[in-house]
């Protein structure tokens, strides 16, 4: 049983976090939830208990055995070495340290080897590259992947529960024909209307969200030759990434054969029923732990080409399932015990 | 001067093919609204005027020099062979005749010189293929397209006026808690849904409407050779399609070359300044003539590649203003006379 530390408690992760330690049964001996002054003395519901947030210190993590993070990079970036230095295994939900050598970037049921290597901090990947991997691993070990471009259709729920909140918003004032507020967590109004911009752009023209796919997916697979050029969408969907991925593999792989692969693979569910109008859907996807598959059609524009449509809750396996599973394997490992060994 | 008659003239794209007409001055000297037993009876404006909508039969065409046909394709694969023994010249918005020999398949900007061979119809080509062309057809002509991988991101309004207002009040169900009627337009609800189902699925795995972007892309750029490879999916967007294009081209083209490139192709506006957050939105374009460029980034995983993100109203360019660009091109080519030299 475990001291558990949750930072951003009251975001919509950490919302999820929450239920997803209590429907997994992860083993909680004491929850402390941590979050910003804007939010400390809120109320949450853990196992039928009310706690109440604590304002997130450097003095927060005293006896706590892990932390899950989920408040931010810059939040993160200043709080997780405190944690750390406290003894605590932290499992960071944000990109602070995802690309540091020594930070293992885990998918659990893609390198969840990987988690042995530790030395404190465990990074959760990016939402979108999560959910990519969960199709796209089977095949790269199945037959090697050489290229992949793909194009996301990305929820409001990346933006957190204000951004699901603004989408709602401004689609009423689109309904009602009143004039919507300006737009504060997208770019634009997301009401009605497709995004392009993901994250801030960066000198080569690609969203910092588009990189973080191509270099997480690199270090998550182990191999830097796979060549990965991204799209990255918001489109008006409230809590699911959907991604059409157009795959180059090094060997052929029929539909047939990439379809048994997929529906044989842990935490995937092929959908993928034409006849009965049955492939992914957003709205079917949500508040689901497994990541779902259709579409899955050979492309002979190429020797090795096949098209897949991938859909993931976003913030259960795009975030806070992965977290906790990422938990559950230090635990199972006995790699959560930093302060009994020190 | 010319007797127009315009079939589905109540649908969505009927009204844009009428306002079009309007805006662009097209010499109509009379015009002739036709629609099914629905519709007939119904009135419509057109400069001013009150029009009354007749009963679409096989005798509406006498005396009609251009139709303009937008009511489905079994409508016009019953109807338009009248239209022509008449003597009227067809331009047809649905799939009925696209990929017959002997009817050429226009966009204006691309290949405005092939309705030189009419046999008295024209097909407009499909909205998806034709936005996506506004932007491939240029980069061809320059450097050669050798593959293209696009995902596209659908509007209601390929579903027509109904299927506007499905997306719209299955959103404020959404939005008010309230359960949705059954979906009617499009195969699920679409209220803060990505669907990748657009037109019936074939025995390949690919939608019809996918199929269609890669034999009308053939047809009207004349090369078989360009391989093709499609996701279409309807999102909760009202009346623009925006398309996540990949390309490989048989020359180099840097992202500077083929900005510029684009930039000055006719019916084309780059919008293409990250710092100041401008890309192509789908709801900027509505309602606007121009197709739209943005996210023009060179794509390092093959030796030359480029991404893009494509904006264009599906109902004007994708629809009704190609529609009467190509009786533009007819009437200044004399093209349109066909009853004069009978």
């Amino acid at each position: 049983m475990y001291s558990v530390a949750i930072m951003g408690a009251t975001g919509a992760v950490g919302a999820d976090l929450l239920r997803t330690l209590e429907r997994r049964n992860f083993p909680v001996a004491s929850i402390k939830l941590l979050a910003s002054e804007r939010s400390a003395g809120k109320t949450l519901n853990f196992r039928g208990q009310t706690h109440t947030v604590e304002l997130l210190t450097h003095d927060s993590f005293e006896g706590v055995d892990l932390v899950l993070a989920s408040a931010g990079g810059s939040i993160s970036t200043e709080f997780v070495p405190s944690a750390v230095k406290a003894g605590a295994v932290v499992v960071d939900n944000t990109s602070a340290f995802r690309m540091d050598e020594g930070v293992p970037l885990v998918v659990p049921e893609v390198n969840g080897d990987a988690v042995a290597g530790h030395k404190g901090i465990i990074a959760n990947p990016n939402c979108s590259t999560i959910i990519m991997l969960m199709a796209l691993a089977p095949i790269h070990r199945a037959a090697g992947l050489k290229r992949v471009v793909v194009s996301t259709y990305q929820a409001a729920s990346g933006a957190g529960q204000a951004g699901m909140e603004e989408l709602l918003e401004h689609s009423r004032h689109v309904l009602d024909g009143t004039p919507a507020p300006a737009a504060e967590k997208f770019a634009h109004s997301l009401a009605f209307n497709c995004i392009p911009h993901v994250d801030v752009f960066l000198d080569n023209g690609y969203s910092r969200e588009e990189m973080k796919m191509v270099h997480e997916t690199h270090k998550i697979l182990g191999d830097d030759s796979i060549g990965i050029t991204v799209t990255t969408v918001r489109v008006p969907v409230i809590r699911c990434h959907s991604e059409s991925i157009n795959i180059e593999t090094h060997r052929k792989l029929s539909a047939d054969e990439a379809r048994a692969i997929l529906a044989g693979a842990a935490g995937v569910e092929v959908v993928d029923d034409l006849a009965r109008n049955m492939y992914p859907l957003a709205t079917r996807a949500a508040h689901e732990e497994a990541t779902f598959v259709g579409r899955i059609r050979e492309d002979d524009t190429i020797a090795n080409g096949l098209n897949l449509w991938v859909v993931g809750d976003q913030l259960l396996k795009g975030a806070a399932l992965n977290t906790v599973q990422i938990a559950e394997i230090l635990a199972e490992r006995g790699l959560l015990a930093a302060k009994a060994k020190a």
